[in-house]
């Protein structure tokens, strides 16, 4: 096992309900700023929930974080954060808002242009508190301190990561999502899926426990992914898969072992170039990341193979072949395609030049758990995805 | 899955030559009262790694907390702390050392007499920051917030839990592990199992996710236990038992699920009683309570002996009675036995009379998931096991 450091002060608030405890957690005297999305939360009732919630409170909203949140966009929300005095950020909403509201909670505090937050990875010192009402599980955001911006100038999508934008708390309450979109249940699946995948399959690290934690996630993604989508008001099946999702990226299960990251490296360039949801992109690059890479991952892939897809036996090609060919059946069995082609993208034969002079721009050079894939060898992988 | 909510700040440094980093994590000004236990990290070396990380803080010792740490012992610690106004507590030890450690942090800065945490649940609302440099994998106190203390002069076997007293940080460095007496090696691993269980074997509670961590860790158990055994100075083998047994007991696999504590608490009272180790405690009582709540557990017993230790075909209460055997079986194979018989125990055959008289006498009605363990039947669950 590596060393690591692991530390997630994030108060998890988990269970139908929990919305209305959340003002026992922002302090009494606090100015509080609300951050949404598209208004889904004024439809399904989650809005109101908050609103009560927050009675007594000072706050003011923000709406209209939009998928792939935008610098442009958060910017003006930082600007009211300042102008209003701000001192807590409540996002309610999926990744997007999450991750939105941390460059929020982080830009209206930063000295200097917070736009280097993200281009020069400036460091963070300070960031107002955050909580979170999570209505979508799918990234992990509500427990982490990671966040992926987009600028639309640029066509930019970058990360940043502090601690000090832990968000304090979380509210998962599976109610809050009945209403999403069967879309958005299965992107979540697959981007908890491949979360989970990217620390799991590398290379053995003496580390069991991690594996067989991974593992577990896998198992109930693929359990319940598809009762989700069949029954969308069950509460048990909602409830798993939201602690699932919270699970596979709230830095447990990377802790002392070798990680990937390249499926979502190259998914970040194939949404900002063909405008793909982000689960879409990992379902359509994981399997091609697996087949190219099948050398450095053999012995993963083959415990990956027994252990998730009970192929324990045969021809060892076979049974990797077979995991592989699993995965993508089940990506596509939830709705989600694993082939470029079926997202209608125009020219979709230049999308792997496109793609790798993407990643050559952004200064990637070498990707993956061994920093073995170039940009070209990225280019090749797509290639195989078409 | 129940509500719950789930808060863990502890943060993790995990590896060999983390002891070194402490002081980054400790105020740079703080007056240390560095504790521990009997003296083993005076000889293992662990006494000296700490004095250097120290140098240039103000610091001071308290040595000679014994296993199941003593009221009377502690309350000394305490004068001390107070008298030297000390500012941050350094654990350095087992879960013996964390937890009386734990104690001294409340009591120091309790109003009142500090026995009132103990005996009527006082609550804390304060205490001293707290750090571990864990030495003993086995209880998971270094990454929470429960202690167990005993008062000599009466007997007690008391808990208190505060989140107050999570500790700041928690080294955890295998190397330190290597000294260890067979004996202490092997009771943490039974220590680990058991909380495991203790928060797995109960009933189906719509929490799959839950149930296969859970499982994860009871696999990693049984793997690793006996390499451990056999080859002390294994780096990776003791470092995944190190992680395991953090994560046995952190909170993080009962999160949302039933719990039943009733070996942990029979188990008590027989060291109170008759100074068996906690482990030893619980390896008697814990198949014990198997059978004889079957009825209760039986679901989650099948599925135990399914995924755990391969019994899935045949006849249900065969396969039921075998898993129960094979816990046994593992157990011994470490080296602890499973009959009170073996261990010495005079005039063993009151042993279930005089149990049942202190657990009654300690207010405990109605132990179990479902409280249905009165004390007259662990009273007759210990008669099972002499």
């Amino acid at each position: 096992m590596q060393n690591f450091s692991y530390y997630n002060p994030t108060r998890i608030l988990f269970g139908e309900g929990q919305i209305a405890s959340i003002a026992s957690h922002i302090p009494a005297h606090a100015r509080v700023l609300v951050t949404y999305g598209g208004g889904s939360i004024r439809k399904n009732g989650v809005y109101d929930q908050v609103a009560a919630a927050l009675a007594g409170l000072t706050w003011f909203e923000f709406g209209g974080i939009e998928p792939n949140p935008r610098y442009e966009t958060l910017m003006r929300a930082v600007a009211l954060a300042r102008l209003e005095r701000i001192d807590f950020v409540l996002a309610v909403g999926g990744g997007s808002v999450a991750d939105g509201s941390k460059f929020i909670a982080a830009a209206a505090r930063f000295e200097g242009e917070p736009w280097d937050i993200l281009a020069r990875h400036a460091p963070v010192h300070a960031a107002l508190p955050l909580g979170v009402v999570l209505t979508l599980p799918a990234t992990g955001s509500e427990s982490n301190g990671f966040a992926v911006i987009s600028r639309e100038a640029t066509g930019d999508k970058l990360s940043f990561g502090s601690e000090h934008c832990y968000p304090v708390f979380a509210v998962l309450d599976p109610r809050t999502t009945f209403s999403l979109p069967p879309r958005q249940v299965a992107n979540g699946v697959v981007d908890a899926f491949v979360h989970t995948m990217e620390q799991y399959m590398t290379y053995p690290a003496d580390a069991p426990l991690q594996d067989r934690f991974a593992e577990g996630i896998l198992h109930t993604l693929i359990e319940l992914g598809p009762q989700a989508l069949a029954r969308p008001d069950d509460y048990a099946v909602r409830a798993s898969l939201m602690w699932s999702a919270t699970l596979a990226l709230n830095g447990l299960i990377g802790c002392g072992v070798p990680q990937d990251w390249a499926t979502h490296m190259i998914g970040h360039e194939i949404t900002a170039e063909f405008g793909l949801d982000h689960a879409q992109t990992l379902a359509v690059v994981l399997p091609g990341v697996l087949r190219a890479r099948r050398a450095d991952k053999r012995a993963k892939l083959l415990q990956y193979a027994a252990r998730v897809w009970n192929r324990a036996d045969g021809d060892e090609d076979a049974r990797i072949e077979a995991a592989i060919v699993a995965t993508e059946r089940f990506f596509e069995s939830l709705g989600v395609p694993t082939r470029l082609a079926a997202y209608g993208v125009a020219e979709a034969a230049a999308a792997p030049a496109k793609i790798s002079a993407r990643l050559a721009a952004h200064g990637f050079k070498a990707l993956g758990e061994h920093g073995r894939i170039t940009p070209a060898i990225a280019g090749e992988i797509l290639a195989a995805r078409l």
